[in-house]
């Protein structure tokens, strides 16, 4: 028995790292992109990880590898696992039991976009569906784990899947600097906070001065808020946002005891920009992102992040999107212009 | 005076190899990517090299760009450059004369994509419509380029222009080799037929016994034909497709030229195979790619290549394509099997 992890320490960039090593043969090493045209667009260097190029279509899958990974390496496991998403991690964690040869029950609300059910199933877990208004996910997902003997694989507040998470960071800043450049700044989807947290951890290791911003739908900015006053603060209840794989209503406790130490804050952007952005990287980028994963590409070029003259890491953090919902974003997208 | 230019001798690997030492300041070195769940989809081990991510949305910048620096180098383009094209080289030449300086007229077809006319405008070049069905572009082009003393920039039968976009295939073997991947097959998308012959003279620089198939709307398989009857044939007057940027009627003399000796075959898809390939792409792996651009993909995804156990390089040509046909193709797009 592991006496430290029933505490929940903080993980560090040397975690990152082990986790790094332990999902190199199953999680895709996404490139590090670069437009000239965003580049001229917001007077800047903008230097992007697509982790829609990552296995399942999202981040989520180098949390959830390495976190079950880890659990079987220590023997555990042997119940199968289950998991509570809105779909990313659903499909994070279905993918990763699938590969592991677990066996692997979600919970997922009954409303989560038709493409994150369908690939979930695809990956061979069982899916246990609830009412996001009025059902306890969470309370659910406990009592299958505690009728089948099964491990929980949280969607963020846990050391393995920051760590796990955070590898999208620890690529990032690898591959840039094996291209000899120094990022002044990153902005990071953040829901949970696990994706940003862990990668930030790796991100600061590389570069010390490095300032992170924590990207959020406009109603869902409980980090950007907290991290103003110090202290965990949930969204107003009833809140709602295109974004659905960032409705999460409060910082986790672990994210954001690193969130606190390492953010330089958060930066809200409403539903219009994330469209804006989905529409430019159709039409510029060429890449199919969904609504939670083109926040941090939405605070860039609605402005509210300034380029000018910089070097800048940024997430697009998923694409798993139907294609009504895609089709129509790109239709209500306005125009958007350079940010001067 | 080169008066080796003037007999438009066949380019070879090594002017492959000088066209990426020219453009290389420019153009996007595009990764070489890899998805599990289309290599677990076709049996064997497919690496994609999406052109979509180039500098104007497709590869028709690298022999635009080539072209015209070398043109500048000998001392030519004084009068500016004039082109004619659907779209990808009208974006492409657009771009390249920008960045160098230079004036451009672009020939283009008044029913182009939205998306292709507004791009090239925004390049800075000045447009001519034409009617595709009544009016001769070639003639339109050369007229105003005595007019202009300008230089033209053929779509596809040039040695630069060959050279130039085969730097697609002398990075995709750079890519693999790098990682340790020796391809077996190549499967690229012909319209004129120069991106296929120039790529393939660096592949096959690279691995002799490498079979590379040009891939084409079957409507417009004129390569195909022309392979076969090792002569070149014309497409049937009044054929339609929804791949835009491949409505070339005939194989180029000098491009055809090489690809009768290059190349292992062609292989023609419907419109319905190449719609069904778009929206594979869209739902797996994430990439926007236009008509045109996905014939190669639809060649493997319709079964009409066999992939199983074998290396395929395979290219994506671009993704220049209005949100409203693209949303309509993945409408249409009939669910695609794995082919067993």
């Amino acid at each position: 028995m592991n006496l430290s992890q029933n505490f929940n320490p903080l993980p560090t960039a040397l975690d990152v790292e082990a986790a790094a090593r332990r999902i190199a043969d199953r999680a895709v090493e996404t490139p590090l992109l670069e437009w000239p045209a965003l580049n001229e667009w917001v007077g800047g260097r903008v230097l992007v990880k697509p982790e829609l190029l990552q296995r399942t279509g999202s981040f989520k899958f180098r949390g959830a590898y390495n976190k079950i990974k880890h659990l079987t390496e220590d023997g555990g496991g042997k119940g199968g696992v289950v998991a509570y998403s809105s779909g990313n991690h659903a499909q994070g964690v279905a993918a990763a039991a699938q590969l592991l040869g677990l066996p692997a029950v979600i919970v997922m609300p009954a409303d989560a976009p038709t493409i994150k059910l369908a690939n979930t199933k695809g990956y061979g877990a069982e899916i246990v569906l609830y009412d996001r208004l009025k059902e306890n996910r969470e309370a659910m997902a406990e009592e299958i784990a505690r009728q089948r003997k099964a491990a929980i694989v949280p969607p963020f507040d846990d050391p393995d899947i920051i760590a796990g998470q955070g590898t999208a960071g620890l690529e990032m800043a690898r591959q840039a600097k094996a291209r000899g450049i120094d990022l002044d700044a990153a902005l990071l989807p953040c829901g949970g906070g696990g994706l940003i947290s862990g990668s930030t951890l790796a991100l600061r290791a590389a570069w010390p001065e490095l300032s992170v911003y924590a990207c959020e739908p406009a109603t869902f900015d409980d980090t950007r808020r907290s991290l103003l006053a110090h202290s965990r603060l949930a969204v107003e209840p009833g809140a709602k946002s295109i974004c659905d794989g960032l409705l999460s209503p409060m910082p986790g406790q672990l994210t954001f005891a690193l969130n606190e130490r390492l953010l330089a804050g958060g930066i809200a952007v409403s539903d219009g920009a994330v469209r804006a952005a989905m529409a430019f990287a159709f039409r510029v980028m060429k890449l199919v992102v969904e609504p939670s994963g083109a926040v941090a590409l939405a605070a860039l070029l609605s402005g509210q992040f300034d380029a000018r003259g910089r070097s800048v890491g940024l997430v697009c953090s998923g694409g798993n999107v139907d294609p009504e919902l895609f089709a129509r974003c790109l239709e209500q997208a306005g125009e958007i212009s350079p940010a001067k």
